[in-house]
């Protein structure tokens, strides 16, 4: 006889895995990023190096460190961010974390109690809204246009909660290359935003985890490098750059805030392979490896455009990336992405559905996140037109594929 | 001016961290191992050899062997746990964790909602204890003897809540190299506590982290291998083994509760690297290298016991350590180990006072916890030696030191 275990699971656990069968042919969703160019023989010098010569300071937890994490990463992470994100921080203030999941972990439990409320893009990381969800947080999502979230919008929301007497815990923003809509936020508009939460007295939390993966025009300068009373704390991870399955990324913060995140970090440490690695690969061999990251992306995202626009024609609404590794397409109003989402997965073929990626789901049913940062040209293309052909078959549209009517 | 955080902090984010300062030059705490004898070499081999293989699977979270990790690793978990723990499980029952914390904290949040209860070993590990408190949970703790927990307590325990009308969760136990007391819990025993948990329907939790650390004794079958009808979940670590700054554990349990546990383990996956060297270096290197970290431990070991005799004398009385990193030290009723910590930490020694590692802190407030695995011998010996002084002058015990009377 077999002991019941479903007599002692919590609430929390009432969601059961199916065992892993591998990827769906066309995988079109995840962060994933491309494999060929993924630095391997590099990283395994690197990591060869400095474990032979700082190697046995891993019989520590915290090496020689502590807590926040490798110190030389730290400091490559101050640099990095100088250069490309214009912020002046010191090491002191960077908390090394296991991803950037962990860092929103982090922030969102030092910050959140159940009923509290989130003001956040109305389109949105869907790891980000179930986060919230789980934790019994509310969360206001914010209009976006071509430069993100808009400003009149947040102002909006923000005096639409003074009016019934509730403050939000935070501002959550992805400012560049936003999760899902790929735009970019300009200067001015930080600058506005850094206001309104001046205005209305609250915390700007900043997920900076694509922004290294522009291609067109220019980054602008984090939130937090404009930020004049340390009310910015800020995300950002090596997984869409180096590799995803290497699991670091790190939060900046002012100490004030920072040393009640630490505390919160119960984990004993992040892994130090992967920390150390990273501090002996990057300082040399970031700027070039994302260089060369950059049109391969670019490349990626054209074969995705060409291949939508190609065979769901007009039916395929889209912003054209200049950046990141998704796309956020609108579909005809009668097509629900989460029927497409069903009989795509038939058929081999995965896409986020609109609903899990926005505030308003049913307003967005009609759209979803194509990611195309894995997936070769190739398979791009002919899993883009295989999906058009399933969103015909199920909801009349496209009407045309490649300049043929469709039958 | 600044943002002032505290009005937007959590409940649970109250702690504040200081910064770190490097660790006290007596470090007796923590489940930090022996650094020369850290495989430093090998490992650089082994990462380079699998980064080149295998490297660009890094692009996908998952690599090729989806959530519950590196399967190459699972594979070899099984084949060890085979040999060493007489346990037959399959790569499909395994969960790579990011470190055994991670283990611990989804078994936690599988099972556990606030106001349920836990059974377990009234001297525990300190994280196992602060962790439940944190989760609002309720915990009764077991006598324990050298034998480990005693089962005629636990069936006392279990009877006394089923009077109550209160059903644990589940019994928690560290049979092996038992974390403080260092007790291994024979075979028969095991045995019992199966019969217990049959009796009153309970699952049990098996935390094996010490396990590989035996240098005494035959290491007895995991209670994991004696079970009839999948009740016990089990988990350990290569932390105390490889590296604990390396952060890879496991759980291996029944399907049955396993998918129920793999959704809640939300970060993306643990690190690949840190699975990648460990399956690769393991198969061909793990017993050699426990093999020879024993006796070293050992040496360790009789240098603080030797020392505590010398310079505590009667005053300290512990079970000799027949695995492990830690000695569980009695001192005279007199002594307030929290005190002494503070008197210690003022001259460089760090130690775990007893009321943070047992269920009735008061009760045990006169012992400690000393950590051998990391410090040189002649460090140990020094480090103990001053301990010795401090407690004296705090306490007036122990009177003798080395045979001669102290003034």
């Amino acid at each position: 006889m077999s002991f019941d275990y479903s007599a002692v699971l919590s609430a929390r656990a009432a969601a059961a895995a199916s065992p892993f069968k591998g990827y769906p042919p066309y995988h079109f969703v995840g962060g994933n990023i491309d494999e060929p160019s993924l630095p391997a023989a590099a990283l395994a010098d690197a990591v060869g190096k400095v474990l032979r010569a700082e190697g046995h300071d891993m019989a520590k937890y915290g090496m020689e460190s502590g807590p926040q994490g490798y110190l030389p990463l730290r400091e490559f992470i101050c640099d990095n961010l100088k250069r490309r994100a214009a912020m002046t921080v010191s090491p002191d203030e960077v908390l090394i974390t296991t991803g950037s999941l962990q860092a929103m972990d982090l922030v969102n439990e030092a910050l959140l109690e159940p009923g509290d409320v989130v003001v956040l893009e109305g389109a949105n990381y869907g790891g980000a809204l179930t986060r919230l969800r789980r934790l019994g947080v509310d969360f206001v999502g914010v209009d976006l246009d071509e430069g993100g979230m808009r400003m009149d919008s947040l102002r909006a929301a923000m005096e639409e909660l003074k009016s019934q007497g509730r403050k939000p815990k935070m501002i959550y923003t992805i400012p560049t290359v936003q999760n899902p809509t790929g735009t970019v936020m300009s200067r001015d508009r930080r600058l506005e935003m850094l206001q309104i939460a001046r205005d209305y007295d609250v915390p700007i939390f900043e997920d900076d985890c694509y922004a290294d993966l522009i291609w067109e025009g220019e980054r602008p300068p984090a939130i937090h490098s404009l930020d004049t009373d340390g009310r910015v704390i800020y995300c950002a991870t090596f997984s869409k750059t180096i590799a995803p399955a290497l699991r670091v990324g790190y939060i900046v913060a002012p100490w004030a805030v920072l040393k009640h995140i630490l505390p919160l970090k119960t984990d004993a440490g992040s892994g130090a392979l992967e920390q150390m690695v990273l501090a002996e690969y990057l300082p040399s061999n970031f700027d070039n490896h994302v260089n060369g990251l950059l049109p391969i992306l670019k490349q990626k995202a054209e074969a995705m455009t060409q291949t939508l626009d190609e065979h769901f024609g007009a039916a395929a609404e889209y912003e054209k990336p200049i950046g990141g590794i998704y796309i956020w397409v609108t579909l005809p109003k009668q097509v629900d992405t989460r029927k497409l989402f069903a009989a795509a997965s038939a058929e081999g073929i995965a896409i986020n559905p609109g609903p899990e990626w926005t505030v308003d789901g049913e307003a967005n049913k009609h759209r979803m996140r194509l990611c195309f940062g894995h997936p070769s040209v190739e398979n791009i293309r002919e899993g883009v037109a295989k999906l058009a052909d399933v969103c015909h078959r199920e909801f009349g549209v496209p009407l045309t594929s490649g300049n043929v009517e469709r039958g």
